[in-house]
């Protein structure tokens, strides 16, 4: 073997090292406290309910999912409740979770979207209460009605702006024991006692919120949520059993790389490693060109070993992004098989997300005021005086 | 000594030393972690400042004090903020606390009150946020405005409904500790996440209020609280100073005891241990007839010996409501001196309780909810969202 070939091989051992050791983690991820992986689901799903998270692989664990469906084929209604933290614009780490949340809808999701300015605030992200309040209203809320969201079922509010969620809280707040929550959450995650009132009772009002009797009482509702975030329907699921309420069910979504590798989640507080909503296609070209791929770094050496779908931060991209299950299984063979340059995966994939972020801006610049109030939470909640 | 007088004897020494057992758990309290008797403040005080409750020794100790004392000769204006837990209608043990603010409001101070129906809930003392929030506009803040506070400078809040002191106590919730919370307060105190944040910013948020930019910004306040109440004054007092506020000063009050021992509280958990302001003046006779009283048993021995006002639950009554100073000090030592008999200490104190009761009946029957609106807090917080 020569020495670029031999130099090439040492560079794809690596690489499929790193690919064993992510499929470890998910495994190892999906499988922990009561969740299970999607596999049997997948089996006997109809064709109809198999949306592109679950094809894709973007979701890689449930628990209690089954109660999802059969409430599907009985009724076609459910409830999604999904949290965000407004620490700054979104990018394509928020996306693949409102991208889903868009595909529940279509399949019958009433869906309930909590903007936690309090939580970005008790967690440093944002300097003031302000400052997230503003995030939310002025960059996150149009955003999200751009993504076509329906106004009828879907239900926005900010913490702060919504107090009865506060209220709730409280209420609540009786069926959780401190200890209970230092073993979910450890001592750090309760540092202080707005951490604690959060991670304890905002977080888990936010889930019950739809079971109130104002919005229609006990219901099947599921919980998208990023893998981190597993003890809270714990927490949720033992406080609804307590109470009389229907245990939430969960899916795990598997985080969408940073562009710097594939251990790592895209963030804003690392803003090269992030692709926003509001980039440009000069920035999304850019950070593209830098990105962490699956291939080893020399042409000669991508034809002989081909490239490692699994592990590249740009394939994951379209993966994630694309509607066309057609080519993303073609560019997934013919990337691993070498036939298709890291370069012309770098064009597809700049183009299409360039192109989705264009329809984005031209959408998010019709969004009105009289939009975001039709999707605004408004309604009371009364019963949260009750015994 | 002939029998009977052996008899009594006894039981005055008993008496006796439950007295002196009374004295030393008072020194021990009002000297415990920075609070300092009111001895040399009462010396050098002028008369126009030596208010009720100092001459007839209701409050036991200060911390900070002499701050108000000079606000007030600087600028005859000072804030006072002063907590209710709504568990139930108001008694005795709740007008120590109320008169006392009165005769703040009478040497210049703005009074803050804030009802804590999340604290009562959180206790378990009121099934439901929605009773504890009706007893507070039912009962307590018609009480309130009956004992003749001036609406201009009183301003009254129930925590459910003004709820941006949730917000407050978010944003400051970074300045306490979990750690600082549990050595002050205990893990029985803190036993859930709702707990926590009440004690640990709730509290806080209440204190800190008045000194917040839209209420004028930093300002001497002053605290009064009970005897198990001076860990928030310390709290508050951590957290003024690392947020560029005064720190609170604290007055504390000896609590109006149990008409059944002057060891315990009068409290709603055991109604015949109180007088409630609802009473009739029947209902005050029966309960005055079956006190614990400072005398012994026979009108011989009571004679012979004397009484012992300051562990008399009776004569408590009168110390702590009478307004007439020579008539106080003529039955102290007519009592003590045996020559004033039990029975006729018990006429004197319920025909005043009986008046007092009467006269606050006529008076509530009066407000009205126009009444109420001019007493109740209406002024928002926006500053809750700056940095």
């Amino acid at each position: 073997m020569n020495t670029y070939l031999a130099k090439a091989q040492k560079e794809y051992m690596e690489k499929i090292l790193l690919k064993k050791k992510m499929d470890t983690f998910f495994i190892k991820e999906s499988s922990k406290n009561g969740l299970a992986n999607l596999e049997r689901i997948k089996k006997y799903l109809p064709e109809s309910l198999l949306f592109k998270h679950l094809k894709r692989d973007i979701v890689i664990a449930q628990l209690d999912f089954e109660r999802i469906l059969s409430e599907i084929s009985e009724t076609g209604k459910f409830t999604v409740v999904s949290g965000l933290n407004p620490s700054s614009g979104l990018h394509y780490g928020h996306k693949i979770l409102f991208d889903l949340l868009l595909e529940l809808q279509n399949i019958g999701a009433d869906i309930y979207i909590p903007i936690t300015n309090d939580e970005t605030y008790l967690d440093g992200k944002s300097e003031s209460l302000g400052k997230s309040k503003e995030t939310a209203l002025k960059e996150i809320i149009p955003t999200i009605i751009s993504f076509g969201f329906n106004p009828k079922t879907t239900h926005i509010f900010i913490d702060t702006e919504y107090q009865d969620i506060y209220k709730l809280a409280i209420r609540i707040s009786k069926y959780v024991s401190m200890q209970e929550l230092y073993k979910l959450f450890g001592d750090e995650a309760l540092s202080n006692p707005g951490k604690v009132f959060y991670r304890g009772c905002v977080q888990l009002a936010q889930i019950l919120l739809p079971q109130m009797p104002e919005f229609g009482g006990p219901k099947t509702t599921l919980i998208p949520v990023g893998i981190d975030q597993h003890p809270y329907i714990l927490l949720a699921r033992d406080v609804a059993k307590k109470i009389g309420l229907i245990p939430p069910s969960e899916l795990v979504i598997k985080f969408q790389p940073s562009l710097k590798s594939p251990e790592t989640k895209m963030s804003k507080s690392d803003p090269s490693s992030a692709i926003f909503l509001s980039d440009s296609g000069n920035e999304i070209n850019t950070k593209i060109q830098k990105a962490f791929t699956g291939s080893v770094s020399t042409k000669l050496g991508h034809n002989e070993f081909g490239g490692i779908p699994e592990i590249c931060t740009v394939f994951s991209l379209l993966n994630n992004q694309c509607q066309d299950d057609t080519l993303v299984l073609k560019t997934y063979s013919d990337y691993k098989d070498g036939k298709l340059l890291t370069t012309d995966l770098k064009k597809i994939v700049a183009k299409l997300i360039t192109s989705i972020n264009n329809d984005l801006h031209k959408k998010v610049r019709l969004v009105t005021n009289d939009d975001i109030k039709s999707f605004v939470l408004k309604k009371h909640l009364k019963s949260v005086y009750n015994s």
